[in-house]
């Protein structure tokens, strides 16, 4: 049994949070397949190509780890790929709320499909995209809260940030 | 003692939660008015004119439930109608603490207002209308979360759905 | 259409919240039947005949409220009184969760019932029994938190408080 | 990559919504554990051998699940069993806070862990052990709620129920 | 030791909830410095401007609050002020999770700083900005949910309310 | 003006999420009374004596710190002992929801009262003193969960623990 499984979001850019659930969910299943939504309605900071590379770049050494775009149902992206489960990050009831709502609806599309959350480590608890874009658009430290590759990617492109 | 009740959204578009709550307010109160709010301000997917044909459409069977749009303060809307009574579905905490605040700014604005909470039936509770649309932007399928004069009306118009 | 709804607690001691709750569901219900659980396993500080006594004497100017002791299911109460609604305040989050929960409970044993939820005023928002007791324990002032016949009664029985 | 998982509770009994959980966990481990807590201090309805009796019956059918008791720490559990994974079933938002608690807890206590959590079908949504021993306490209606094999096991127990 | 405290916010505009929090907080600081977030991305109600001079206006007879406009990051400000305390009201569980998460990023920017939670009193528990700006989208009565300053500025800029 | 705050809570035993409030209130604060509720009720494992021993030991190096019991309303506690603040940890919703509520409670009892809540550092956001019995029950490690005077005190007792 070969299990497949995708870790779907906007990406908008990795943080810790989301690189701290890939590497434990490469110790459960055999791969893991990062689908990033193209999100046009979000007016998202960085381009969808950015996005992916800034994945690309900083993933390079899991070998079971796939990045992909999609700009579809995830319930339809996730039965073409064959894969039966999706990967979500826990991080507060807001979130908790939400990510229920989307699993019930998920699973009402594709009725094969289980959601299962995983908790981020305590240290990556707060650590949200929406934070990294707030303190980027101060020129303030980032640093701490994405992997290194998504500073030198930024700064490369122009960005201001530490 | 003639019991009118308002149960006030957007409902763009009506799904089968709202139909749920409907379907059990009319056997508490003598005349349910489903008050439609303009929404200026959030963009709706449907025109105001839309979304109310279509509840006029779905709910033609129902005799005591009336549909009105409405652009003011709904604690005005309310004592224009002589209703005492709001009608609100609860789905979730998030639902609930914005409900909760909500609830208590019409009652500082109209002190006879009472707000009164229903929770949908189990399956439709996780079904908003925002999952609607956001299902409707990819043409996938809604006929599970829709009464079946929705689908018929967004066909009708043009919307691509199943 | 008689509609007669069910007020279901402990009432360990009643409250000005549940007075609040009772207070304006006399306006929508044409009866209102205050039920008493037994409450076996939570060991009550008053006696059901105590709770029972002091809901009697603060209701006595309610016409269209009764009160009733149950030691039943509350789904299987409800159908023997015919009533179809049961109501109940909200005040916090995890009360929500859990009103939600027997909710769907009481749903799954008796499909005809309807629990409708209602919102304490601002300044009932935190009194609860507990609170009452736990005041109580350190004989201080309970009485700008229950109606005037709580104390009355419970001076009468020996109880310090203010 | 052998991945065993381990999905801890106290089974006091089995239901509808466990089951459902186990269901679906063994679409994505080779094994599960079912593991079984004494809790000696929540004073349980059934003894910890009626519940591992009751689990027996029910997953007879599950060739990858195993069913054991456990009198130590969960995090000691899992590390004697060589697990990585602690399933959870996640019901609403006090069991989110709580399930986010103990799931830092033993990770503080063992690294190596990850707790998983799943989400219970819709209409197992609001079932718990807690509340199908209130429901048993008045002799009521839990067939919908459990497992076939629990209703007989309780009723050759002795116990009234439908 | 003199204790400098920073109340950060949109105040778009000034509510009695933030008057409130104020009133308490100065009787725990030496200082308080009303700081008033620039927000260009959530397009405020009313001109940083004129935030800014309803400060003034109902702030005038507080001795130790001081009012400044920034731009920057929030732990910057602080730590250009010598704040090391940061004061925020409490109203809702999304209010809460939200709170933390800034309060967590905040830290991660400026180890040395604190954030103090104050619940503001029952009356104004519900009273939020955005609930002010949308019965003013109405020409609704407001007086009762904002200081009297803020009346009178708005309708001497021309704005309808009550 | 000098500043006496109070830390209520029932210290069974002191954790490092406490000792981390008190840490940081003795930044805020001229005074801080740590205040120990015998809490008759909710059994403790340690006698009032011992966890005031621990806290005695544990703090001792803090000037500006007492460690008092008491068996009073927390409201007339505070009054006796001249202070106009509590200060509360807040670690998740269902923790959120009670301090509100016990908040409102303090202050319908003592209106000159505040409550000001501190949230621990990310590290001890999941610590409490009940994850601590529940691993001292299993002979856990808890050197990472509380103060080192806990671990050598509870030793000295006879307390098998790491």
């Amino acid at each position: 049994m070969r299990r497949v499984a995708i870790y779907p979001g906007t990406f908008d850019p990795l943080t810790n949070g989301h690189f701290d659930i890939l590497n434990r969910s490469v110790e459960i299943f055999d791969e893991v397949i990062v689908a990033v939504a193209k999100n046009a309605s979000k007016s998202p900071l960085l381009s969808l190509q950015s996005r992916c590379e800034i994945l690309e770049i900083c993933l390079k050494d899991f070998k079971r780890v796939k990045v992909e775009s999609f700009d579809t149902l995830l319930a339809d992206f996730a039965k073409k790929r064959g894969a039966r489960v999706i990967l979500r990050g826990l991080r507060a009831v807001s979130d908790f709320e939400y990510e229920l709502q989307m699993g019930y609806a998920n699973q009402s599309l594709n009725s094969e499909l289980e959601t299962l959350y995983l908790m981020p480590t305590l240290q990556n608890a707060f650590v949200s995209s929406s934070i990294v874009r707030n303190i980027l658009g101060y020129q303030g430290k980032i640093s701490h809260l994405v992997p290194k590759g998504v500073v030198e990617y930024l700064k490369a492109k122009g960005y201001e940030c530490m």
